[in-house]
């Protein structure tokens, strides 16, 4: 192989792991806007937010191309085949995150504005700064290539699920004390669990930079407990 | 090409066909046992349902595998790529249908057993039969390779989210009816949603159906007003 077609493979690999990194920060912008929205009740802020999603499902798009592109064109084996792979379940998971944020965009224009719900929405705030520490953490692990990093991403989000329990709870009791908070506690309720999904994938995209780095999956999930209170082995 | 050529690839496209066929089998018996737990409180077959899941998993990494090796291998173009880039996507929708009754039957075990669940959950029983109707549907117009019913299945969407609305606002009343009913309607109200979306990934597989088969996608989406009140154009 000469070193003229080496260097144009790592090329469209850096292309591949470019589009990655662009889907990661439209990602974070996505879920950071639409926090911000339900949270200062900005309709505006809100609209815009559902329009910024398509952006990721383009770019999934694009990187399916140039996934199957490269591997009909380079066969690729063991660590590129690896990174190509990663790629693309990573890519899924970021435009899932964006949905997840639309859907969080979408809630903040159907809980009717009122005071009450920005006392009601900060637990939603709070949670979504863990969340967005743990996807921020694991696009640097990608970006690097740190599988030790991208192992202690999988290790905290325990924390996540255990801010998502309380919060779960904590908006049944708002909805016990007064019925004119139940509309908006469901709302918020679905708001908080595509947080807590937020995380999950973010774990999913931590097992696959582990498995892309390593060439060896991590060690069985850990025993995981969520709102349900039922083990999820 | 010869002639053995030729048909050892229809042969590898057949293969990867019938993993789909097995994915799909499985995602609907996963969904009604899920569903079927709920509605009887049976403990025992949710506790199945939620191994059962596994299994869809690890078959859509065996299709990975398999489109991998196909690409390499065929350098498919045209109406082979379409169809592999089509089976790529709807196992991914399958697995995805797998985990959301996975999580149905994690909420079996959460609600305390009582008879009054019995008459709340009548509703997400309904909504369910609606939304395996789309999945065997939408599964017969890919193994068929029929593009009319497939958008028969994307258009038949809009039917699922209006009973979804429509259950959405039903639990929210007994929520408001009694505060005894909260906590088991708000894991009802989750398990709506899920099925819900289960029909929304019928949709994305009846829209991957349409563009295998034709090459051309469908139409934008239908405006499509879900429970939030918000249009999602």
């Amino acid at each position: 192989m000469s070193e003229h077609t080496v260097s144009s493979y790592d090329e469209e690999l850096t292309a591949i792991a470019g589009c990655i990194a662009e889907m990661g920060g439209l990602a974070e912008t996505t879920v950071t806007n639409a926090v911000s929205a339900l949270v200062t009740q900005d309709l505006e802020l809100a609209r815009a937010t559902i329009k910024q999603d398509g952006r990721l499902d383009e770019l999934l798009g694009e990187i399916e191309v140039k996934l199957v592109e490269i591997i009909a064109r380079r066969q690729p084996m063991g660590g590129d085949l690896r990174e190509i792979m990663a790629a693309g379940r990573i890519s899924n998971d970021l435009e899932r995150v964006g949905d997840l944020a639309k859907n969080v965009a979408k809630r903040v224009i159907a809980i009717d504005s009122d005071l009450k719900s920005k006392k009601l929405a900060i637990g939603v705030e709070h949670i979504t700064e863990l969340a967005l520490g743990q996807l921020k953490n694991v696009l640097d692990a990608y970006t690097k290539q740190d599988a030790e990093a991208a192992r202690q991403v999988r290790e905290a989000d325990s924390e996540v699920d255990a801010i998502y329990t309380s919060l779960f709870r904590e908006l049944l009791t708002y909805m016990m004390e007064d019925p004119r908070n139940i509309t908006q506690c469901a709302h918020l309720l679905f708001c908080a669990k595509n947080i807590e999904r937020i995380g999950d994938h973010a774990t999913n995209i931590a097992e696959n930079v582990y498995y892309m780095v390593t060439g060896e999956r991590l060690p069985e999930d850990r025993p995981k407990v969520d709102e349900t209170g039922v083990v999820n082995a």
